[in-house]
């Protein structure tokens, strides 16, 4: 279906222009807010526009807001050419993280579900000019989104100007996937109506004034999205613990049968989706911000109920699988603002279990999902909060180990905390699974030694957390010693160093 | 109205005895439940025959949870005999402090909100016996709660039987004060439909399966509050500063007109509600826990429209007021269960600005609300957590010092993390405001040394970031010095000794 076929309404016509053209509203110093979550969804053809206007020598710095991490094209292009003066809420890339991390871009890392209101409320400033991916705009000016919808609806609620990428690489089909609730305006909302992710309650498009919509643009350049990384046994034997204990202490104890999952982003987290297809689970719901290859599987084995979430994350390999067969895939898959996939209201009241990655964890089950050495940012919180934070149970999976060994992911005390004891139920390492569940933080320490540190590394944490109880203590510690084992990481490439 | 009066159901006065023969149901291993939410609405008579039971020889350890923490009686008698071997979700009080963090008893600290439904899927294992303070019991068996609701709700629900203490100290007319709501089973649970904290949506009594009800027995004894602290002028300028920026950055920028707000528990919070009543503001709304003296101030001044909380936390004179005046008060305050008044869903749709205290706060603006020298409890998380974490605007105050000077509550590293960068909004001391939103960490860190460190520790505070900054990062640390000022402190009695 061609580009001009995609607009409904006859007087919008009139706002066709070229990605070039469209990209001129946008100027030095502006604050650019752009559709996406993870590499889909996120406009390219304007943002390669700008690009190239920087190498042909102008000087453009933008605000820069989105759902959450993007494609290539977006985050990394405009990165390595300076044009990021502020990011929010999320990212991923190499060049971008660098920027981040050496003090030239400005980013904060906020809360996914946190950053509409964030925007409707006016902490983040005017939104200049809103770059919204399209599969198609609708006859009253309402824009269908593609392969996520992401912070979209409040994206072209808040900007003074939209700019809409048609782009005729994304199926016509996706038109329907959608759900679009809009919460009201603060102190009186209402509730949002949900109690299974399969239902529907908002509009299949996002509302928009069509006084706004300053340009459309054609975009045939496809989702990038990131290939999986290889999977080592280490995944797979969390994932087989996951199952384990969800058998063992889930299932049919603290609800009527399976509980509601959510499940994090990245190939660790497709692992444990496999996982699950070889279990005897049946009508799995899935309440998430990302729908994975692991969700494709579950539905052609028949396992998968229904997956509700703001955006597809697929491999590249998942995207083809997904384009060619979406009429039996979009019966069984709901994208949503994500200011609802990652609700509090609604997080809390599905009674999720949640299954997330940390990048380490300490022996009271402190949480860092963000940081290494503590300075170095790598993504960021992401939605893990969102979910963790309102779970019923929250899961926290890693391997005990990184680098070969040469550093432990148990340690004595996490260097950036992102998710606190109190939000951490359950810890899983292939080395097995820590139920923390109703425990003092002494037992915790005891149990996550004992079932989830890496034998290499087990008296050592022992060693630590008994000298730290002789100093006494609710949650024993040393304070000139908390922090030991990432200092010989940093200076001797081993935290444990012979 | 005396004791057998308030029990409206005939055939249940046949349960009426002595609080020593209802005491008599809870034996060594078992696991007791009690009423209450801070010094108010708890079992007094039935505890302090347990006690006198151990002081004459016989052995109980008992796991107690409750709503938060509870009064002397309970809490202080019972673990001064080692009577409570295990302690859920929060306390407070000098003995069973010590208790905890010598390893004599194990304690979790648990988000308040959730603590309903980890009883209810099984966490915390069965509760064998409820100990529940009431003014009344109704025709049908259901229980009207006093001065607090708490986990009562639950407790009544998930008990395999139940103790009732009926207070003849605590006035009918608290009959009507309460909104029982209780939530569904996961996973499909409906939404708890409030939208105002002056709505209600529940019953005024708890519902009771009347066969449960093994004992019902009278208690004289009144309700124990704490005494407020004497309040400092540190306290007086946080209060001002807080409305200055209620009214400079909030009022009628992220909402209509004034925000709804959660305020905390303490002689803290209460100075700020003290500050309310000399601004302009009026039609004040609040959804929080407590109920404290400041309100009655604010309704007696005619400026709260309504308060919504789970318990009354007056001070002793304030508490005399209460009951003097309950008729004017009962119209503007309801009392919900905890797992309503802190639900995720509801703090998250009312769009609250929540004020809660910090006992320490780094450059970051990670907050530690728990501990001391990062291994002694103080009291716990309590309910900050589940206002701050689903708040529009999280606002944590603290006095920039303490220990005349010898501290700076400021630091370079939190050494516990109760509230992350990721959900503290502002922050708050005599010296003035940080207002962090949209900031960059680094950003933040300037920005929180400047406004909020006291002046003896800025340079201080300055000298150790420009030094991580040196090191490099999007949160500049430095993993050798971070817990060095507490250390000092520890040693040598200042963070930065001469």
């Amino acid at each position: 279906m061609d580009f001009e076929n995609r607009i409904y309404s006859g007087t919008l016509k009139n706002r066709i222009t070229s990605a070039r053209d469209a990209a001129g509203l946008i100027r030095d110093g502006m604050t650019v807010a752009c559709s996406g979550f993870t590499a889909c969804g996120y406009p390219k053809a304007v943002p390669l526009v700008l690009a190239d206007r920087v190498r042909r020598g102008e000087t453009i710095r933008i605000n820069l807001i989105t759902g959450a991490s993007v494609g290539e094209e977006l985050d990394e292009t405009l990165a390595s050419l300076d044009i990021i003066a502020r990011r929010y809420p999320y990212q991923t890339g190499p060049i971008i993280k660098r920027s981040i991390n050496d003090g030239r871009i400005m980013y904060q890392d906020i809360h996914l579900s946190k950053l509409a209101d964030q925007i409707r409320c006016g902490f983040l400033g005017r939104i200049d000019v809103a770059v919204i991916e399209a599969t198609a705009i609708l006859e009253d000016g309402s824009v269908v989104p593609t392969t996520s919808v992401g912070n979209s609806p409040v994206f072209i609620e808040q900007a003074d100007r939209v700019i809409i990428e048609i782009n005729t690489t994304q199926p016509a089909e996706l038109t329907g996937m959608h759900d679009i609730f809009v919460p009201g305006r603060y102190p009186h909302r209402q509730p949002i109506p949900i109690t299974d992710p399969a239902q529907r309650v908002g509009t299949t498009a996002v509302p928009c004034d069509p006084r706004k919509i300053a340009a459309i643009c054609p975009c045939d350049i496809p989702d990038n999205p990131r290939p999986l990384a290889v999977v080592d046994e280490e995944a797979r034997a969390i994932g087989h613990y996951l199952v384990e204990f969800i058998n063992g202490a889930v299932r049919g104890r603290v609800c009527d049968d399976l509980p509601i999952f959510q499940s994090g982003v990245g190939t660790f987290a497709n692992v444990v989706l496999e996982e699950i297809l070889h279990s005897d689970w049946t009508d799995i719901l899935l309440w998430a911000e990302v729908i994975q290859d692991g969700i494709f599987d579950l539905i052609d084995s028949g396992q998968l109920a229904f997956a509700s979430g703001t955006s597809l994350t697929p491999s590249p390999e998942g995207l083809k699988r997904f384009y060619e067969h979406i009429s039996r895939y979009r019966e069984r898959i709901i994208l949503r603002p994500q200011e609802v996939s990652n609700s509090s209201e609604v997080v809390g009241r599905l009674g999720l279990v949640t299954m997330n990655t940390a990048v380490e964890v300490d022996i009271y089950g402190n949480v860092n999902s963000s940081h290494l050495s503590g300075n170095m940012v790598i993504n960021g919180i992401g939605g893990s909060g969102d979910f963790s934070r309102n779970a019923l149970i929250s899961i926290f999976m890693t391997p005990s180990t990184g680098r070969e060994g040469a550093f432990s992911r148990i340690v004595p005390h996490v260097t950036h905390v992102d998710h606190t004891e109190h939000e951490v139920h359950v810890i899983i390492t292939e080395q097995g699974v820590a139920d923390l569940r109703g425990l003092d933080p002494r037992e915790r320490a005891v149990r996550i030694i004992e079932n989830c540190a890496h034998p290499r590394y087990r008296e050592a944490l022992m060693d630590y957390y008994s000298r730290a109880l002789r100093r006494g203590g609710h949650t024993p510690m040393l304070l000139d010693e908390a922090f030991r084992w990432h200092l010989n990481y940093a200076e001797k490439g081993d935290m444990l160093p012979e």
